[in-house]
């Protein structure tokens, strides 16, 4: 099957602009089974107060961007995961949505909110989902999950093949140097979708990444310029657990030790 | 305070030959306050059976190895963490010993043995040990351990500062790319002191690190020559637990989502 990361600008608050910037990008990565964008890719990052992010979110059941990937998913007959400004009722959540051609069929909510993000978003509060696919079992996490190694070993333990990861990352050389540590330890495939671009002060780092389950970097975007990165992989390498032909990485952990920082 | 790394090849089960290679690089370190020597410093690696091993491990209590290591912390005011083949009644332990100038303070035993080291030693059954000194908190891993994020969480939420790794590490390109991460991740100082050489089928892979709570190389060594590394430090830079201004490495987990990869 092919990966694929797209790595452009979202428009602040203007979903017809970024639709617009979009759609060359999803032309391009139209021979991928899975497409990653980046993170709030319906509303952009940098918004200046709550109103104005709640003006911007979508619910997932009645979004005019998902309808939009629903419908290049169908004539395409790919899978897109795409962070999502998400509002349900008042909250608003940092989200990840995998989207087939028949609309949203999961929603991941970020567990671990940046900086401000603090001041926005409802943290997390539908766990770590992994959905079975029909070429492999994919989980999702956002941005500054990446921080937590716990997240993508959960993610790993409960099968995730493939780990799609929609990013806004400001901090450069970070990221995305633990992606390949966190695709190797957990022998898992991970997509990084990162954006470019500025909005205020940020400025966002790009080098969209795609790691396997080797510590391989199969596919690194450059750091500012909109473009499309794909892979060709097998995700039943995913399955194999086995760090060395006699350590598995899971089998072997010493969860017996661990204490609070990983035992159950 | 100064930080070392003394790497070099210990000699296959031939003490004599291995204190006299090691002593050029004591001296050339004795100017740091926390120096780590390789895993299994005291018998070499690749030992051909178990009765070979059970010859060459000696006890804690009662090692010519540990002796002539406490003399050299004696005789320059320092500390030493060593990987130290461990013989307790009829159980070998892969282990790493801090020793002060009073003998042995502490032992750790590998929690995740290698290949065949399986078949060699009983996997540690002392914990993650932390131990405090006048200049930080030191807690220790050996080699492979490396693998699992677990355990550099677990000494980093137990307070270390600074963890030991002395390694004889094989696999290129694996460990020295995630101990910054380890490093980052969990606010701490790393220092893997690794061997070079080779005995029969194993080459030993050099490029002994030390790292930084920033995620830092502060040190690393070139693939095959003996050297010592350094770094001077500050250890409380350990105790700044913010990934960012708003972002705390342990107070920002998600506990109750991660299940048996990292609740209590």
């Amino acid at each position: 099957m092919r990966l694929a990361a797209i790595q452009f600008a979202p428009a602040l608050h203007d979903l017809h602009a970024t639709l617009g910037a979009l759609q060359p990008h999803l032309d391009a990565a139209c021979e991928a089974d899975l497409i990653v964008l980046p993170e709030l890719c319906n509303s952009g990052y940098n918004l200046p107060d709550r109103p104005t992010a709640l003006a911007a979110a979508e619910p997932v059941a009645a979004s005019a961007f998902l309808d939009h990937l629903a419908a290049f998913c169908a004539q395409h007959h790919c899978e897109i995961v795409t962070g999502f400004c998400e509002r349900e009722r008042e909250a608003l959540y940092n989200s990840a949505v995998l989207v087939d051609a028949n609309g949203p069929v999961e929603t991941y909510r970020k567990l671990h909110l940046f900086m401000n993000e603090k001041d926005f978003f409802t943290p997390g509060d539908r766990g770590l989902p992994v959905v079975e696919r029909p070429y492999g079992r994919v989980g999702m996490q956002v941005c500054f999950d990446w921080a937590f190694p716990e997240a993508w070993r959960a993610l790993a333990m409960q099968g995730a093949d493939i780990i799609a990861h929609p990013s806004n990352l400001v901090l450069p050389g970070r990221c995305q140097r633990a992606i390949p540590i966190h695709a190797m330890l957990n022998r898992v495939f991970i997509i990084t979708g990162n954006r470019i671009g500025t909005e205020g002060a940020l400025t966002f780092t790009g080098q969209s990444i795609i790691a396997s389950p080797a510590g391989e970097v199969l596919a690194e975007a450059a750091q500012d310029n909109a473009c499309v990165i794909t892979a060709v992989i097998d995700p039943n390498a995913a399955h194999d657990k086995m760090l060395t032909p006699r350590n598995h990485a899971f089998d072997d952990r010493r969860a017996d030790v661990y204490g609070s920082a990983g035992a159950s």
